[in-house]
């Protein structure tokens, strides 16, 4: 009883923090957060263990709000434990209360929505973008185990949001892995922005469902705090997962808040006296003579880490060895084997040397070859079965408890969670997202198969700067044979950040020796030549050069440049450009706005490169052979060397 | 009795094509189609009602398969009832048995997945991207509801599937809507592509799972076509919606394909004579003396149709009259209005002119101003909750039922859905895609709300031809001021495919006279100058105008051209530089690949233009101005002009 008016008193404060704070701000959601004031209170003050000037500690508690708009009433208990804020742990220092008033303001740390990048490391991922957050939470338990944390997470999730499919892949995940660390707590408002939730999200429907997804599942009034207590005393070691619905009231105890629809507005200025009152009155009734609440009670003790080791010291062997060790000796002999199958190997390789490499797939590790990986570090290896959303998101999370997870899908399939990269991207997660089945080589399996825009979205992304100014925010690779994808496996292993790569599925004659260098911002002549050149990546870089051994016979010297990552040395490629009359013909296998917008800017920059675009002309359909489909949309030898001679009669 | 065992005896006839044309393909899923094979013959000969010549009645029962990789037992089926296939209807003709063994083939049109565009009509959506039939059916049915139409629609969905969380969204959907047309049918094989599905995935978890999100559930064993018929006899009209959870056997009958994992493998030639036998043993056992299966029962007739009215015959009011019917009197005194509310208004008008118009939102309505149609055509108006996959697979389905789906959301929110659109384009559905507060305008909410790839991401779809060569595969529209808005809504309704428009949540002068003209391609020079351009589109254009005064005030005269649509008229724009001291300065509110790379590639293509590009130049956070965080990205008036002046600098 005691505890509970404590917890009133506590959560009633806070609550006015977050009114004032959403009404200096001039925007926000108050009433989100108010709903959740108690929830908030019981979790960060008497239930998670951890120290608040300590969020870097693995062994502490974490809490994930993945209905990141309610985010004011966290920044009111953060200020009001002085929690440490900063962008790097040598630049920490204690939240303020009057910090809060900064709320969404440029000069402040404090984000419209949770965003640890910005300064906030109470959190581990950005949200926002609804229906994420569980999954995150499932990365950091996962990491957690692997550590041997005593950690626990606990994940805060709206009712309307709760509609998110990737919320009902996050609670298939959690009991396929048996992530009993985390702790699913619906807030069961009834309300969403523009009017009450569905039936389908009401209290009782939404227990109804959990309990069939295989969770022990309470319902509970979300602002009792005896009931949040006991709710929470039901977490346990093992299956089934604990989930609570929390029954809430949205503007939780302030009048205005409750009248009409509130959602994200913040109350004006003369309505803060009056919800100031109101919660006084709620005080008055619910926290007589309550006491301070004590601070929240220690982290645990992680047993033994997993070693974090640095990939710039690790020595990989030798390309051969590393295919031979991959069960790839007889193509090895032929000197031919797919960039998927390379990859496979070269993850597996990754394994050996890092034992913070984590890997994901899609129930397709048979087709990426990510199978190489989960065969020698099964422990690592998390099969994430068709849900690539939960599958991008749970990588988020293992991202930050200090794991470098490897996704892989087709690459069609990451289109699917493109959100969820954008929301890592912002998380500045150190993820390597690797795509297989890339273009229309995949022929036969059709368009539904077939990626045609991810390079156009990820050189969207890898055109951002990063914080440091100088690399990239996301980094391109295509590798075009079997040893340019064994090495930039490790270049992607090297980065600190998001990385793309994209593999074919067809087997490719080995273009390159064994020792071959690659680097960031890399591109390479694989054929010199002074009429123009032939710019292309992965596997249109073998088309392309079939197209240059044709022009050759017409008597044209056209260079082949592989350009296997993006953003590329654009100083460097405008002085090759010069050595090849200045005209260049990018070849690509999707769609437009990938490598040859990027080679097109550069030249644009100049104005006075000439540069052709050739790219997937139309829809692609099935076909049973990769040329087959790569004429039928154009893109075939013959086309491109066309293309090129088009190219040269045009007058310079 | 006797009608079991003809179903047997088609299933068994069926199956064995389906080996046949997999192992002539060389490819495809013989085992996921004899799981199948009674469903299918169960379904397709004796439960729909439908005249297999005409896939193009209205009131015809359809079939969704969600499990797309499934097909060939559909091609099979279709062989064998002569159903109508054709890109169109006068193209038609019967599909016959020996066309199956072009399955894959370049000439052919059975597509390695269900491709209703390279001329299979029995289809409606492409499928094969996992997750997506549920929703395009319950499309079909809202379809079918407006349209009086007695259709019903079965779904088939594979029960690894159906870890995709976008099931789960559709389910709750077609509650919430009551479209009880719709039968879901779960393949609970207990198979996925690497191994056995999960037990979340088991029939009696997906049973328990369906019944908690409100169906009548029924499961039975899937190869017993009297137990498939009662099932299916538990339709009724009114919720619950009827789920049957179906056991079934992959590469039933065939023993070779019921060894080891056959997920996605056909069988060599040899092989087939073997699974000839084995189904000639099973024809033997349960379909001695069967008699051949009548042909499908005939279709209903639907009540009074939708009209659908030629969107290029009507004729729309003056902007001033729409923006007053809007509620906008006020702001057209002002001559101020954000984008996002025209085309709300814009939406409402489209919704009074064309009946076939449909609206869907995601609890955004009151952001993208959708409520003004939402308030006048409530009957057309689909709340589709937070949920955005299904959104846009729910439009889909709409579409191909011969509506105009205007799908809204935050544009940020739209990338949730990114491979919907993608499905939805192979499918040449008629979708109008209209995100809200892009770009980093936004401003207070931070990255999370933002959208910063879509306009790279729409850019790569709309560079792709239709497959009249002449239009794109999409349009993008980014209207800069209320009076664009509204004419570029008119455009949307006209082009006969996918349309994306962008609008911003902040409100802006109007800088076109009200009967300013807008059309496909089209670009606007909105200032004259021969120093240089400035081009942009939607917000960036009223940044652009200060810059351009800006530098008036230097003495530079800098023309403003607004590139309201993507692709633009690649010609007229190159005449336009070519007055322009043949520069260009490209500035854009999101991430580079958009704007200023279709410019940089038309300039590239010449080879004698000069392009710098300024675009959004870090990760945005939150600010409580526009102006403040398009200073802090870098693309500020103040930065776009010195960046102008730059470009000047240069020697040219």
């Amino acid at each position: 009883m005691t505890t509970a008016a404590a917890v009133h008193a506590k959560a009633i404060a806070l609550g006015k923090l977050c009114v004032r704070m959403t009404a200096r701000a001039g925007s926000g959601h108050p009433s989100s957060g108010l709903s959740l004031a108690h929830l908030v209170t019981q979790l960060m003050y008497r239930e998670m263990r951890y120290d608040p000037a300590d969020p870097w500690d693995a062994a502490a508690d974490r809490l994930v709000l993945s209905e990141g708009h309610a985010v004011p009433i966290v920044y009111a208990a953060l200020a009001d434990l002085g929690a440490a804020v900063g962008r790097t742990r040598a630049e920490a220092r204690p939240l303020t209360p009057a910090d809060v008033d900064g709320l969404r303001d440029l000069p402040s740390l404090l984000d419209g929505h949770p965003n640890p990048a910005e300064g906030v490391p109470f959190f581990d991922a950005a949200t926002g973008s609804l229906g994420q957050g569980l999954s995150v939470a499932a990365g950091l338990a996962a990491g957690a185990r692997l550590d041997n944390s005593p950690r626990r997470v606990f994940c805060i999730i709206g009712d309307g949001e709760s509609r998110e499919g990737q919320v009902w892949e996050a609670l298939d995940f959690i009991v396929d892995h048996k992530l009993s660390a985390v702790c699913a707590i619906f807030n069961a408002n009834g309300q969403g922005q523009t009017s009450y939730v569905s039936a389908q999200q009401s209290a009782e429907r939404l227990a109804a469902k959990l309990a069939a997804f295989g969770w022990k599942t309470v319902t509970i009034d979300g602002h009792d705090p005896d009931a949040i207590a006991g709710a929470l005393a039901e977490m346990k070691a093992g299956l089934p997962p604990l989930a609570i619905v929390a029954r809430t009231v949205k503007g939780w105890g302030v009048d205005e808040l409750q009248k009409g629809n509130w959602h994200g507005k913040p109350l004006s200025d003369d309505h803060v006296a009056a919800a100031d009152a109101d919660l006084d009155r709620q005080a008055e009734k619910l926290a007589k003579g309550a006491s301070e609440l004590a601070r929240p009670p220690a982290a645990g003790k992680c047993g033994k880490r997993v070693e974090r080791r640095d990939p710039r010291e690790v020595k990989w062997p030798s390309f051969s060895e590393a295919m031979r060790a991959g069960g790839f000796e007889k193509a090895l002999a032929k000197n031919e084997l797919g960039t998927r199958k390379a990859y496979g190997a070269a993850l597996r390789t990754a394994g050996d040397l890092l034992p913070q490499v984590v890997v994901l797939d899609g129930d397709v590790s048979n087709s990426t070859f990510s199978e190489l990986f989960a065969k020698a570090h099964a422990d690592r290896f998390f099969e994430c079965k068709i849900a690539e959303q939960n599958m991008v998101s749970v990588a988020a999370g293992l991202s930050a408890a200090g794991f470098v997870p490897f996704v892989n899908t087709f690459s069609k399939f990451v289109a699917r969670a493109y959100d969820q990269i954008e929301m890592a991207n912002i998380s500045r997660a150190n993820l390597k997202i690797v795509g297989s089945h890339s273009g229309i080589s995949l022929a036969a399996d059709g368009p539904s198969q077939m990626s045609l825009l991810d390079v156009a979205y990820f050189h969207s992304l890898a055109s951002v700067r990063g914080d440091d100014r100088q690399s990239p925010q996301c980094w391109l690779y295509q590798p075009a044979d079997a040893v340019a994808a064994y090495h930039c496996t490790r270049l992607l292993t090297i980065h600190g950040g998001m990385c793309y790569m994209r593999t074919h599925r067809p087997d490719v004659p080995l273009l390159y020796p064994h020792d071959a260098v690659f680097e960031p911002r890399g591109f390479n002549v694989l054929a010199q030549g002074d009429d123009l050149a032939i710019i292309s990546g992965g596997y249109m870089v073998h088309v392309a050069r079939q197209a240059v051994e044709m022009l050759a016979r017409q008597g044209r010297r056209a260079a082949l440049v592989d350009v296997y990552c993006l953003p590329t040395d654009a100083v460097r490629l405008a002085d090759t450009l010069r050595k090849t009359g200045r005209r260049a013909l990018v070849v690509e296998d999707n769609y437009g706005g990938g490598l040859g917008a990027a080679v097109s800017a550069i030249a644009a920059a100049h104005g006075d490169l000439r540069v052709a675009n050739l790219f997937c002309q139309r829809m692609p359909k099935s076909a049973r052979t990769p040329e087959e489909i790569l004429d039928y949309c154009g893109v075939g030898a013959r086309q491109i060397a066309d293309q090129a001679l088009a190219l040269l009669r045009r007058p310079a």
